[in-house]
């Protein structure tokens, strides 16, 4: 099974002679592709080589350029959204991270001389294709650090087209979630809205939402369970969220009309939805 | 005109004599209600004074309780979600900034001996409804200090009914967007998405959101401007921003049928609609 997110004993900064002491290791399983991942369950981990002319390294922010179209080193014909590039795309849409690895032949501070070096968890923010350097389309991924992995500077900004608006660092209290259980619950319904059965096309496939019934938030503290989780269509997880509407013990809808769309292999907890009844639309 | 965020000159640690001087300065206008804001514009401050058995400040976060039911300075009957409540909500739902004032008579670490204290911005992360001390129903809401105006560190964690997932600090380049102009643009549209003509009901009025067409993250640097905006619903937002769609400069539809839905007030950039084309569905 793909393992997503972090390594037991591996940190930041640790350092591997090779590519097969790094595959070894778990951290990237492939021994020459840079992407580690297929195109339904996303990528787990990428290397940094120096193999993409168009890859630009400032530190907490990467413009990481996809793969394909290469002849001896050189950009030759156009990337696809397919297989590894399509999976970095599918890691952005189900927000999974990606372990992001340099290598001595990538120029760039954070380098090591020789070997490859971890440097932590990062995630894909944003997908586009453009004309690279070569006249080909190339496909681009935007990774920002995770802040547990953020060296806490960037070496320069990211260049912008035009005058940017102002930016800041800002802090959130993420909670770590469980990736494979959010996944879990999205692949039993097919990616399929549990209100309104619509699943959401995207480029990079269909795209659902695991919405937590009872909040892990303080103070709600729900837990991180699929017992406590909906699969969503953001539009009726904006509405769950903000007491649209809510959900009666026999599974009918309260708000609206209709009823949850179960799957035997789903049980729903009861006590989660009697907390978010309570909650979220009394009194509204 | 309510004014969301920062007021010129004004900085996180600046005292205030009163709530007359409190309010001449901008900062929180009403002399003696502690939410400043209304049911259709949002929330714009709060000011923190002990008024409420429930509030729970933890410095970064504070657990807020909602206004209404008190007599001679306690709970005798349920809060509804209306007025100054439901602005609190409206605020979450638009993600508007709020400026928080703690005031002498709050105890907490944080508060000042005299006067007030004014702390910076936070934003509303959750609203729900629970039973308060007094054993009537409160609405409360959880508000996160933005980076900028945070103290660094937490005055003990905020309690936890359950094991709560393990939590972390982290770190995202937020990109300072203007909020009077995403709310011109969901306004112009009564709150209805340009592609279906939905409205998202919830329990804090009307939900659409401001996307931006050209994106303002590096590289793209598109600018925070009307023109440069659509009022989409939350589904069909995931589908522009994830290559599911896209828009031909007769506002005709690419990928799905339709046209996209204009208002006279409301000019589209074709430039930026050429963008998005160009750069998130080619070789999709």
């Amino acid at each position: 099974m793909r393992v997503f997110g972090d390594i037991p004993d591996l940190e930041p900064g640790d350092e591997f002679e090779s590519r097969e002491a790094l595959a070894e290791a778990g951290v990237h399983p492939p021994t020459v592709a840079g992407i580690s991942g297929s195109q339904h369950e996303g990528a787990d981990s990428i290397v940094l080589s120096g193999g993409y002319e168009d890859d630009e390294d400032f530190g907490d922010v990467i413009i990481y350029t996809g793969s394909g179209g290469q002849k001896n080193g050189k950009q030759v014909a156009d990337q696809a959204l397919k297989g590894r590039n399509r999976a970095l795309a599918r890691s952005k849409i189900e927000g999974l991270p990606i372990r992001v690895t340099r290598g001595f032949k990538h120029r760039n501070e954070l380098s090591p001389k020789s070997g490859y070096r971890y440097c932590g968890l990062f995630f894909v923010d944003d997908f586009w294709c453009e004309k690279g350097k070569s006249g080909f389309y190339v496909w681009r991924y935007r990774l920002i650090a995770d802040e547990k992995s953020a060296t806490s500077y960037l070496i320069g900004e990211p260049p912008s087209e035009s005058a940017a608006p102002k930016r800041k660092q800002s802090s959130v209290n993420r909670i770590v979630r469980d990736y494979q259980r959010a996944l879990n619950v999205k692949s039993w319904h097919a990616s399929q809205c549990q209100i309104c059965g619509l699943a959401i096309s995207t480029s990079a496939g269909l795209y659902a939402e695991a919405a937590h019934i009872q909040p892990l938030g303080a103070p709600h503290g729900g837990p991180d369970i699929e017992e406590n989780m909906l699969c969503l269509c953001p539009n009726h997880h904006v509405m769950f969220d903000n007491g649209g509407f809510t959900i009666d013990d026999d599974l009918s809808l309260i708000g609206i009309p209709g009823k949850l769309k179960a799957v035997a292999r789903h049980n729903i907890g009861r006590r989660f939805i009697r907390y978010h009844r309570e909650h979220y639309t009394k009194n509204a």
